[in-house]
């Protein structure tokens, strides 16, 4: 972030730091590419993200998209940087080399997801899209469709959606009505209004690829009925041309809060021509193994919110002047003091930082494990973690994202609440991040009850041994011992209170309704206190002496950074896991007590 | 709230149960209006809400103000509805009688300034602003600019400003640069540009009452310099016209995150007539005179935020079905169970429901304080108790109102993110109150600094021991008492807690910025915690017939849901101060240790 008057700068430096010295992942001449490969490409993204989406973010918002007879258009800007991203290759990035990819690991995709969403996140969303619909036909489709689909897709010449929702559910899919019925060449034909569908119609590619969840005649009811369908926007007619409709059709779209540069559709299929991919009534399976990389880029997006959120707040908590600082004027040529001498701007400014950077170590750990998952036979240890870590990455880097991007707006003061300053559109462009991907409820029951209860707290305790760990390995560190002994004893406190919850959870399941937010909440500090501790150990390490740096040429200013952020974080961040605590030890009761009658008087 | 599919209801039934059962104020017959006759306004007030303003809520918001050559028009709906509101007399329902007004208490006005907020933000400014700018003229205006202005902004025909803000100076006052001259017949000379003006140039009254801050020519620096000047946008000319123009002149409107229906204007004074309000260099006393009446105004917007917020994601609870309860099935007839049968819809829910009920009680407290202090010889402790709250008020009931708003969202999911809900307008709108009227942060600095410290700790051991009694006086509670032993010992800890950053403060004022947002809210949760606890105490000893309901015919599962929703409040919420003691504890070390360069890597 050298040059303040940038808009953005992807944070390149952090994720140098994490890739080189904070991997678990060996860097070395038997794996297939090398940091120095992925920095090359890291630096690409980031030159396309701050060129070409950075400066049509707010020009898209304004625009948005219309809706005219059936036809979606974007914003032509934004239908422009589509081709120039898809014909760059960034579509195929992480997707095999069989269909046209580049098959490089998670740990640069999600670096540059994150970037993608600072730069422009309703931009972001039709290539997000996209991957999510071929990794789910990677998974479980059959070979014709793979060969017929996915070099199309990874290129860009055809987009992709998740047609999920309907208007009467959004989280219980169980409840999905459209319906599916085989035709006599084995085909299905797909009936049902989707709502809510990103990208479901637009005008940047030649065709939409919609993977739609319907239920077949005879299917059980919920979610263990639903099949998942391929159901193409167009179909081949006999020249071989992909120009015959297949009556799927946008009905309408949505005036929302913000993204306002990608449709959100209704759309409608009748009779429409689909697909299965995978096994009949398997459809949530199919779902399901895409579930964590979807969750995972959700959680970036938090990321990319906190980090967008803090650029702009820090360069305008620079230049902005206003009152004298409480303990002396810092600027005397000025008729005010910057913004930045204010303790109580700094708690905001930091309070940002300490979330981006902390949720990209998370996320960059993440990404690491779902790496080592791609490999053959992954160890069953490393699919736990990872599914315990997902729902804290996705529910707390999407919440604390938004408390970001609300700082954002209050240290712009009144000027934060003017469109010109780009602040507000971050945070209405940010809402729905906490909404969709499963809810913050959804995640925190899927922590609690699912990754946690579910395990009989096994994914818990190989996660906090972690920690525990990482405390008694560094406890000679003179500047962060004080941190890491509060640390180890919220590792041992975090399986208590699973082991409370639980007793409870017995009796009554509410119980773990109940306690859940707090959960995830305490989950996602705890979690963050640990790679905020394990990046201060590693840069005051590298201070000290005490262990080399791969990369020689690292900032001693950005490592001194590292290990004060990290005390800020443990001063000012962590304590909020008291809170949590405390109120999840104090049950359902005056939660559930109020009769509906006592709720609507 | 007995029709659920209204948009809205005034929440009267709270309303009436502060003002007769929590109300310090006796209704005597020697009193000059019995509460009989102030609910018979309030019900005047909530049915011109509910029927003219909710409404063009939705309408205004994307109609939005336009500027054109000069004009601006706001939509022609709230044009009207401001003179239906206007002619019906409600502008002058706190005015004296002597210039047309009602001169009826602040416990009714701070009522009604809510039910405005919560059915219409947008349009309750111009009525504020004008009312604002009427207090500043009753208090510190000569005879002749009362005799001449106040009838007239009084009775709506004209409106009011408070032209404050300039390009370069929004929390720092002290910089004003516009200018004032006096002229040769005794009149002022007004120079100098202003920006954020609400209702700066609209077409909804005949003439636009401009109180503008400038500085004398050889003023002081800073804000002892600055003197207030009453500028009307168009000047009475030889035929007794007001119609001659005064170099008054709207030079833009902004594009905001929300409000859209009230213009914030840029406002140009170009040797404009004026008339000094008050004394020379004495502007910012005049205007400290209106400031705790227009921060409680503030911070009853957020109490109707919360309040809105509440009622519409209620109404979406029992509506929506949405899964299984996790303890079984509740709603069999349905495929799915109400979002309201899940305990962390309800989490969320009552945080909305407890933050409006105790905000309002606050209110209400500091309005029968307010009103206190209009009386001759008002009580110095009752002025410094005021004092104390105020700040809290305005900080935490906005900060909350907020958070309400963000959970209305998120109860709605995904629907929420859509402009058809209407809820994420109630945030956007909302989303000023934090900022306007002194932000968060300058509220925080206030109470520390000023109220707490400022009085070596008086005002808060006041206000403490109205706490500590409380506690002690109902300790026979079976239902209350564990909450009030632990409320009590709130009360103590609280002012041991301004003793160390006291302390620390004597040696580094940034010490008590470093804390003060955290004190804050530390004291908004223990405040809201003395009146949800006085609530409960007193709907439950009207429950165990230990004492009499002065409102014979009050509803016991009203009473019933007081009492269960203070123990909500202590389970949840109240145990939010545990962070916020250990955070402002820590100090300022790790907020201010890094440089700028160390920021911005």
């Amino acid at each position: 972030m050298a040059d303040l008057l940038s808009e953005y700068q992807a944070p390149l430096a952090d994720m140098k730091f994490l890739l080189n010295e904070m991997s678990e992942v060996p860097d070395s001449a038997s794996s297939p590419v090398t940091n120095e490969d992925l920095f090359f490409i890291l630096e690409q993204g980031a030159r396309f993200a701050e060129d070409e989406l950075v400066p049509i973010n707010a020009q898209g918002d304004s625009e948005g998209c219309q809706f005219d007879n059936g036809q979606v258009t974007i914003p032509p800007s934004l239908k422009a940087a589509f081709r120039r991203y898809a014909d760059a290759g960034w579509m195929g990035l992480s997707m095999p080399e069989q269909w046209g990819g580049q098959a490089l690991p998670e740990r640069l995709s999600v670096c540059i997801g994150e970037i993608l969403t600072s730069a422009n996140h309703a931009f972001s969303m039709t290539p997000a899209l996209t991957m999510s619909a071929c990794r789910a036909l990677i998974s479980h489709g059959s070979d014709a469709l793979k060969s017929t689909y996915l070099e199309r897709m990874i290129s860009g010449q055809w987009t992709g959606t998740m047609c999920l929702t309907e208007s009467h559910c959004g989280s219980d899919l169980g409840l999905v009505r459209s319906s599916a019925a085989p035709t006599s060449e084995g085909l299905y034909q797909i009936k049902g209004n989707k709502i809510f569908i990103s990208s479901g119609q637009h005008d940047a590619s030649d065709n939409i690829i919609h993977l739609v969840l319907a239920r077949l005649k005879g299917a059980p009811q919920g979610i263990k009925g639903l099949s998942l369908f391929l159901v193409p926007a167009k179909l081949e007619n006999a020249n071989g041309e992909w120009s015959a409709p297949n009556n799927v059709h946008c009905i309408g779209i949505e005036e929302k809060m913000g993204m306002h540069a990608n449709p959100t559709c209704t759309m409608s299929f009748e009779q429409s021509e689909g697909y299965l991919i995978g096994k009949e009534n398997r459809g949530i399976n199919a779902m399901f193994t895409m579930m964590n990389e979807m969750r995972l880029g959700a959680s970036m997006q938090g990321v990319g919110l906190s980090e967008r959120s803090y650029q702009k707040s820090i360069a305008y908590a620079i230049e902005r002047t206003q009152m004298r600082s409480l303990s002396g004027i810092k600027a005397p040529e000025k008729e005010a003091d910057p913004l930045l001498v204010h303790p109580d701007v700094r708690r905001m400014l930091l309070t940002q930082k300490v979330f981006a950077e902390g949720g990209r170590a998370l996320g960059q750990f993440c990404a690491n494990l779902l790496d080592e998952t791609h490999q053959d036979n992954p160890d069953k240890d490393t699919i736990q973690l990872l599914d315990l870590l997902t729902p804290i990455a996705k529910g707390f880097c999407t919440e604390t994202g938004l408390e970001s991007a609300s700082h954002a707006i209050q240290i712009h003061g009144g000027h934060g609440f003017v469109k010109e300053s780009g602040v507000e559109q971050l945070y209405r462009d940010g809402r729905i991040s906490t909404i969709y991907e499963g809810t913050t409820g959804i995640q925190a029951l899927d922590l609690l009850g699912r990754k946690v209860l579910g395990t009989q707290g096994k994914s818990l305790l190989s996660f906090t041994k972690i920690i525990h760990t990482l405390c008694k390995t560094h406890n000679d560190n003179l500047v962060m011992a004080p941190y890491l002994s509060v640390l180890s004893r919220y590792s041992k406190e975090w399986p208590d209170l699973t082991m409370k919850i639980a007793s409870k959870g017995m009796r009554d399941a509410d119980e773990v309704g109940a306690a859940s937010f707090d959960f995830l909440m305490y989950s996602g500090y705890v979690t963050l206190g640990y790679f905020w501790a394990k990046m201060a150990v590693t840069a005051q390490d590298i201070l000290d002496g005490k262990r080399e740096a791969i990369d020689a040429t690292i900032n001693q200013d950005f490592l001194q950074a590292k290990v004060n952020h990290a005390q800020f974080y443990f001063d000012r961040i962590l304590p909020r896991a008291l809170s949590h605590k405390a109120m999840m030890l104090t049950g359902k009761n005056s939660m559930m007590s109020s009769t509906e009658a006592q709720l609507t008087l």
